[in-house]
C-alpha cells in the first residue's frame, strides 16, 4: 500500500498552493542572529547560572530521568523545583511535567473529574484544546476575552459544575485575558478558572509570578494555574499549580503524568536556577517593558498599528501567508529572526509576523532589528 | 466554590480504599539503589560520552531550545540527531519530538489524514490511545497480539483505509508483538502498520535498531515507527520515522510538533552520543539477554512462573494491589528499586511487579537484587 504516499503528496500540494508549507531551518550554535522570534523573554536560556545549574544536575544524575515520575523519574531536583515553583506562584502545591503541552492536557482532563462542562476561550492554545478533546467532556467555545460571553454560557447551564479555561497572555497576539473579571464571573457561579500562564510567568506580577498573581488570584482555591518552563525560564517542561487535592489527583490519575518519562534532572536543575534569577529580575522585566513601548513607537512611525504588548509577545498583520513568509525570510536573510504565523497557527485565519521581546538582546541589536523589520515590510 | 475540593477528596478516598494511591519518592543523586525499575536498559544515562555530549551542547546552545521547532527551536543538534536516527532505523526520514508521548500522539493523528479506521492493540500505551482519541477517527480495539483478530477487523471494513497500531515490546509485560505476521495481514489488505518501538530500540534488531528492523520491516513504505529517546538511549524525547512524505506531513500539520517547545539541544546532543554508543553495544545487549535468562531461572526456582523477556521488561504477578505495593516497598527498603504496576497501569486490571534489566548494574548487585525480590515475596 503506497497509495497513502500519493494521498499525502496531494495534501502537500494543496498546502503548497495555499502558502502553508513549513520548513525546518536548524540554527548552528552561536549564530549571530538577533532573536525576536523565540520565547526566551528574560534571556535566561544562556544565563551562566542556569547553564551551571543544569550542568551540575547533569553530572550528578546523568542525562535522562530513566523512568516516569512514579517509577524512577522523581529526583530531588524535581522535588526542589516543585517546591520553589509553588512558593513563587503562591500556590499550595505544584507538579512538574515533561512539557507545558502535557501539563495542559493533564490539567484540563484532570479537572473534568469534577466538572462536566468546559468553557474554552476561542483563541486557546492547541494543548488546551487537545486537553478538552481528550477529556471527552462537553466543551463550549467562548468568544475571545469576553467575561460577558463566558457568563452567558455558564448561565445557560446553571446546574453543571463548570471550568473556564483561558490563557493569560495569548501566544499569538500577546493580549491579556481579563482575569479578574473572568474570576468574578466564575466565582459568582461556582465555576472553576483554569489559566495557562505560559507567556506571563516571569514577566508580569510581583517578582514575575505571572498574570494570575498580578490579578490577585494566586492561591485561590478555585483557580488552577498551568505554565511552561520553556519560555521566561529558558528551559523545558511544564507545571500545574493549585490546591494540594488537585495535584494529588493528577499524581494518581493523570495519564500524561503517569505514562511519560520525567523531565531530565539536568533540565529541572537549570530551571530551578532560572526561577531564582527570575524572581529578582525586575531589571530584565523593566527592559522588556521598555522594549515593548519602543517597538510600538517604531512600528507606528512606519505606519503599522500594533497593540502594545501585555508581556513579551506582539503581532504585526501581514497581507497574506506568502507575504508573511517573504517578510520573515527577508528579515532572516538580514540576520533578524522573527516569527511567521499562518493558519492553522493563527486563531482568526489571518497571517502575521509575531515578534517577541528578549532581555538578552543588546540595545543596539534590538534597534537594528526594528530597522530591518520596517525595511523588509511588504 | 470549594465543593470541588471535597469531591476530589471523596475520589481520593475511593482510590485509597482500592489500594490505588500513588506517592512520589524523589531519589537523591548518587543513591546506591539497584535499579530494576527504570528503562535505562543499556545504562547509557550515566555513560561518560552521553554526559559529555549533553554538556557540550548545553555550553554551546544554553539550556532551552527557546521556541518550537519551526520558530527558534531547531538547532544543528536536532538535525544531526534526526539524521542519525533515520540511518540507524533504516527509515527514509525521522522527526524528533519533545517526548515519546507527543510523538505517538502526532503519528497516530497524522496517519488519520489518510486513514479512517484505526485498529489498536488492546494493551497499547496511553499515548497511543490518546492519539486515537484526539484523532477523532473511529477506532476498533483488537485482541492483544492477535494477527487473526486484526485480520478479522480489517476484513469487516474492506473499503476503509486503515492503520494498525501496536507496540513492539509491550511496556508492562515485556512480550513481543508478532510484527511479521501483523505486517502480512496489513500488507495483504492495503492497510498501514504503525509500531511503537519504545522498549525494543537499542535492544533488539541488528545493531540494536529495534524490533521493526529485527522483523525485516525497516524502511518499508507502509510502516511507521515511533520510539522514545528516554529508555535505551538514556535521555528524553521521542521520534517518528517513516517515509519522507509522512514526516513532511507532520512538520506541516502535527499539532504536538508545531505547538510545543523543541527538545533542549543539550538533550539532543546527549542522545546523539547515545545513538553512537548503542549501535555498537552488542556487549551490553548480550548482557541484558543473559540477565533475562538468569532472572527467569532464579524466579522459577523460587516458584514464580515468569515469561522470558523479549527485551528488557518482565512482570511478576502479585496477589493484589496492596500486596504489590508492599512487595515493592520491602524491596526498596532493602535497596532494590522495582516497578509496581496497578490498575489503571495494567492492561488486564491485575497487579504485579515490573522488573527491568539494566546493563549498567553490576553482576553482584543484580544477583543480590534477585535474592531480595525473592525474599520479600508475599
Ligand atoms: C500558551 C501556551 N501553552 C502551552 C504551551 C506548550 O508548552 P511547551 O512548549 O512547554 O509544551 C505553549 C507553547 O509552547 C504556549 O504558547
Ligand atoms: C510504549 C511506550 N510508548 C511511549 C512512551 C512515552 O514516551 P516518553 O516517556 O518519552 O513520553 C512510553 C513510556 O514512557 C512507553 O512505554
Amino acid at each position: 500500500m503506497t497509495g497513502w504516499l500519493d494521498a499525502l503528496e496531494r495534501l502537500a500540494g494543496s498546502r503548497a498552493k495555499a502558502g502553508l508549507t513549513r520548513q525546518l531551518r536548524p540554527r548552528p550554535a552561536g549564530d549571530e542572529v538577533v532573536d525576536l522570534a523565540g520565547n526566551d523573554y528574560l534571556g535566561l536560556s544562556v544565563h551562566p547560572a542556569v547553564v551551571a545549574g543544569s550542568a551540575a544536575a547533569l553530572h550528578a544524575y546523568g542525562l535522562g530521568a530513566t523512568g516516569s515520575r512514579l517509577v524512577r523519574g522523581s529526583t530531588s531536583a524535581h522535588a526542589e523545583l516543585e517546591a520553589s515553583l509553588a512558593e513563587w506562584l503562591g500556590a499550595p502545591s505544584a507538579l512538574v511535567f515533561s512539557s507545558g503541552y502535557l501539563a495542559n492536557v493533564a490539567a484540563v482532563r484532570g479537572v473534568t473529574a469534577v466538572c462536566d462542562l468546559i468553557v474554552s476561550d476561542a483563541y486557546n492554545h492547541a494543548s488546551l484544546i487537545d486537553g478538552c478533546k481528550i477529556s471527552g467532556t462537553s466543551t463550549v467555545v467562548a468568544p475571545h476575552n469576553s467575561p460577558a460571553g463566558v457568563a452567558a454560557i455558564l448561565d445557560a447551564h446553571p446546574d453543571r459544575p463548570a471550568v473556564v479555561v483561558t490563557e493569560s497572555v495569548f501566544s499569538v497576539d500577546g493580549d491579556l485575558a481579563p482575569l479578574r473579571a473572568l474570576h468574578e464571573v466564575t466565582s459568582a457561579r461556582g465555576a472553576l478558572l483554569l489559566v495557562d500562564d505560559a507567556h506571563a510567568l516571569g514577566l508580569l506580577g510581583p517578582a514575575g509570578a505571572g498574570a494570575v498573581a498580578a490579578a490577585g488570584l494566586a492561591g485561590r482555591p478555585d483557580v488552577i494555574v498551568t505554565a511552561t518552563l520553556s519560555k521566561s525560564l529558558g528551559g523545558a517542561g511544564g507545571v500545574v499549580a493549585g490546591p494540594a487535592q488537585f495535584i494529588d489527583h493528577l499524581v494518581d490519575t493523570g495519564r500524561t503524568f503517569i505514562y511519560d518519562t520525567a523531565l531530565p534532572p539536568a533540565v529541572a536543575g537549570g530551571v530551578a536556577a532560572a526561577v531564582r534569577i527570575a524572581r529578582s529580575a525586575d531589571d530584565r522585566r523593566a527592559l522588556v517593558r521598555a522594549r515593548g513601548a519602543q517597538i510600538v513607537r517604531r512600528l507606528a512611525a512606519a505606519g503599522f498599528q500594533v497593540r502594545p504588548p501585555a508581556a513579551g509577545v506582539l503581532s504585526v498583520p501581514a497581507p497574506g501567508p506568502e507575504a508573511a513568509v517573504a517578510w520573515a525570510a527577508d528579515c532572516r536573510d538580514r540576520g533578524v529572526a522573527v516569527g511567521c504565523f499562518r493558519p492553522p497557527s493563527t486563531p482568526d485565519g489571518s497571517s502575521r509576523l509575531r515578534l517577541t521581546l528578549n532581555a538578552g538582546v543588546t540595545d543596539d541589536a534590538f534597534a537594528h532589528a526594528l530597522d530591518v523589520i520596517v525595511e523588509c515590510a511588504p
